[in-house]
């Protein structure tokens, strides 16, 4: 069982700790096909969550999509990515869902941040 | 004079160059105020394009905004911090356009990317 995915249809701007830790930074560009993808995105958000070393994920997608997923450490997304629902996902995505994509991984130094009074 | 920032309207996924390089994550939630964004976001990407160290950016919006730009490295990250239109238009973020964000500066460490056939 896994938690809901309270954030997923208004991800925010995720709450992580002081550095250091791991971002990694997923950058796409989508087909025309959409079979799957809606259903696996959030099945994979709500996975994420109960997975060590998770820390949040931001999201956007406009001409782009952007995700960022922050993790405690590299052995943390190392394991993601080796997630059987992650993994049949990642081949989906090459052979349907995505036409390009870059995967960056990296660890954040430094982080401030602002709330508007 | 900056040459034309071509990539505003129809931002894509950057292409940066082998590791390491470092990354600047812009997480924001935007007021209702609209007064000037738009014309300082595309004159400060305009700008950035031609500040030493710039290797590109990344940007969506939906709930949340997330803008990833690129550098060689962090005296690059510390130079465009410091750069006059920048310094307004971060006061400006902070007066009028931003609810809250989170910036967090990563050195990238590894990459990989991938392009449909």
């Amino acid at each position: 069982m896994h938690r809901p995915a309270s954030g997923q249809n208004q991800p925010m701007i995720a709450r992580t700790p002081q550095p250091p830790y791991y971002a990694v930074i997923f950058t796409s560009t989508r087909t025309e096909v959409d079979e799957g993808y809606g259903d696996m995105a959030a099945l994979l958000e709500s996975i994420a969550l109960d997975q060590p070393g998770y820390l949040g994920i931001e999201h956007a997608r406009e001409a782009v999509g952007i995700t960022v997923s922050y993790w405690t450490d590299e052995a943390s997304i190392a394991a993601w990515k080796a997630q059987a629902d992650h993994q049949l996902a990642q081949r989906y995505g090459r052979e349907k869902w995505y036409a390009a994509f870059a995967l960056r991984i990296a660890k954040v130094e430094r982080a401030y941040g602002f709330i508007a009074e």
